[in-house]
């Protein structure tokens, strides 16, 4: 088993990385808080790993609350069911909400357990490659609303993450592709090593190769781990973290949640923003097309929504939480492997980049 | 103008208290952040002092909210309307949202400015002498379930407090009276001289005798202040804060939210907490009777009320926030002036202090 530290002060807790590592008595349990313990998780998770994780905590008899499988839940609505549930079992303030599943569930417990009472422990079993390597590490909690995603939430850290590398191999080949996604923007915003190395070992991530996973998980975390240790609250640095979401938000709000997965939505923000580092003179043509040829390559999608108008972009875009007195601000490359801060970018440029979007690798 | 200084590391503030200070060129605006600016008040304190502090604000160009008076709004969907508004008017993260009003809009606001992109910045002008002396002072921010009072939530500290003396001119008779009940408590649980002041001095408050009002707020908020910067997120001494709250929110969500104003209500759980205190030998019959006789002199209500039987308080206490594993906890007086921890307590002497209620006194 693998451990990565998130230093957060009295807020730090460890990420543990393994093969079947759910299977580990005591692992889990050691980070309950009380004797009240409620699992979260959705009806597309629970027949699968839900029996596992109850047999280890049998001691605290634990309540478990199954909610719809998909993004469009992502709602206040479904929290409130939580606190309902919270409430009717009469869970105080001492006790423990367990997020089992995906980054949807992840972000909805954890946000609920941010607000019941004021703030009860939580512990995060992500259950996809995207949670593993970015939503269940940091502390981000939150819904969506329907003018914009995640925009109601709060920043909360839980007591502990434990990605087990086995559960993958139920998940279904578009959810690992959509956690690639995510995996590779580590490359591009932070490590053009590991850029390099996933170029070389996409393969065997692919086809679920333990060890190509254990490391790609353990990397991803730890390049998260010391973004978020520097920058908690995203008032500087974190917001890098956000390359390619800009874009991919407003293709989410703008096609509808559930349409796009998120990490499909981010490919396609990845590589309009990318396109826009190249137009800044920011990174080369040669390296613009090999960041996109690697999403290509993991079977993400690449190609611009047909039903999103460049006007719909930029007005979803116009409620994007880095945005500062209504000014549009998106990450771009300095250059490979390294973003900067939230840039204002001119709205000219902006549609510039959407409605050329490709012409430059064809060129 | 007074200045109380809320002692908490980067989240540190001031609250300012003095007459017609709202008039004061300034003040508000140099506690805005960014340029975005929306007011958040009810219909009734809209009329009486909203237009005071958009002239204040003129700058900015402000956005106004006007929510319908009253506890039973205190609910998530109310603070969905404020959501809903502030994406409606694309406001970003870098905006402020300004609390116009008594407690429950001190408390929505909070808790929506606590999650709207995961905290944006935002000012408390608490209209009646309850929010001033209390809710609007240490960061608790959250609304009602129809389970349970307060029970979704969380500490956000504001940027500052405005706590504007005249305005209390047009508070109605009971709501002022309902503020006295949270003073008397800081009496009560910290500050014994402070009781006698009260015992001397209520009949000038009542009267509105500015400088009596001024000193009672300015006293009430150092002692908040002061137990807030020693334990912010009530992990310990902050629970004393809590005193005549666990039997209070019993009566509030027994009777229904709105029945009795919230001080009233605590009017009511401090006679019966002072009475445990005293049937546990806290405190002597002589100061027993001195604390409900200040309460009874303010006009505060200290009869329990006939709809709720003893099985229901129980049931109601059951699901306090200070409760672990299910015990209900209580705060106690150790003495006249000087509140414990939250105290398990037998349910035999909760019944009894219940169900005997008053007979001590008329003995």
């Amino acid at each position: 088993m693998n451990t990565v530290r998130v230093e957060l002060a009295d807020r730090s807790y460890s990420i543990y990385i393994g093969d079947n590592i759910l299977a580990e008595r005591g692992l889990v349990a050691d980070l309950v808080v009380g004797r009240q313990v409620m699992v979260v998780t959705n009806t597309t998770v629970a027949p699968l790993y839900l029996e596992k994780l109850l047999t280890q905590l049998d001691s605290f008899d634990p309540i478990a609350v199954r909610l719809a499988d998909g993004e469009q839940y992502k709602t206040l609505e479904t929290v409130t069911k939580i606190f309902d549930a919270l409430l009717k079992h009469r869970f105080s303030r001492n006790s423990t909400l367990i997020a089992l599943g995906g980054g949807v569930i992840g972000d909805i417990t954890g946000f609920a357990a941010a607000c019941y009472q004021r703030g009860i422990n939580f512990i995060q079993i992500p259950t996809t490659l995207l949670a593993q390597v970015d939503s269940s590490v940091g502390g981000k909690t939150g819904v969506n609303h329907p003018l914009g995603k995640n925009m109601i939430g709060a920043f909360y850290q839980p007591q502990g993450v434990v990605a087990d590398t086995s559960v993958l191999a139920t998940l279904p080949d578009r959810e690992l592709k959509a956690g690639i996604a995510e995996v590779i923007k580590y490359g591009f915003i932070y490590d053009v090593a590991f850029f390099e190395w996933l170029e070389l070992n996409l393969d065997k991530i692919l086809n679920h190769n333990q060890q190509a996973l254990v490391y790609t998980i353990q990397r991803s975390c730890e390049i998260k781990a010391e973004i978020v240790a520097s920058d908690e609250k995203e008032t500087g640095i974190r917001a890098i973290l956000n390359f390619g979401h800009t874009f991919g938000h407003a293709i989410e709000t703008g096609c509808g949640y559930g349409t796009y997965l998120h990490g499909e939505a981010i490919s396609i923000g990845m590589c309009l923003a990318a396109e826009l580092s190249y137009r800044l003179g920011n990174i080369s043509r040669y390296e613009l097309i090999r960041g996109i040829q690697l999403l290509e390559r993991s079977g993400l999608p690449i190609s611009l929504p047909e039903q999103l108008s460049v006007e719909k972009y930029l007005q979803l875009m116009a409620v994007d939480k880095k945005n500062i007195d209504g000014e549009i601000r998106v990450i771009v490359l300095e250059k490979m492997g390294c973003a900067g801060l939230p840039l204002s970018v001119d709205s000219a440029l902006l549609r510039k980049t959407i409605e050329e979007y490709g012409t430059i690798r064809t060129e």
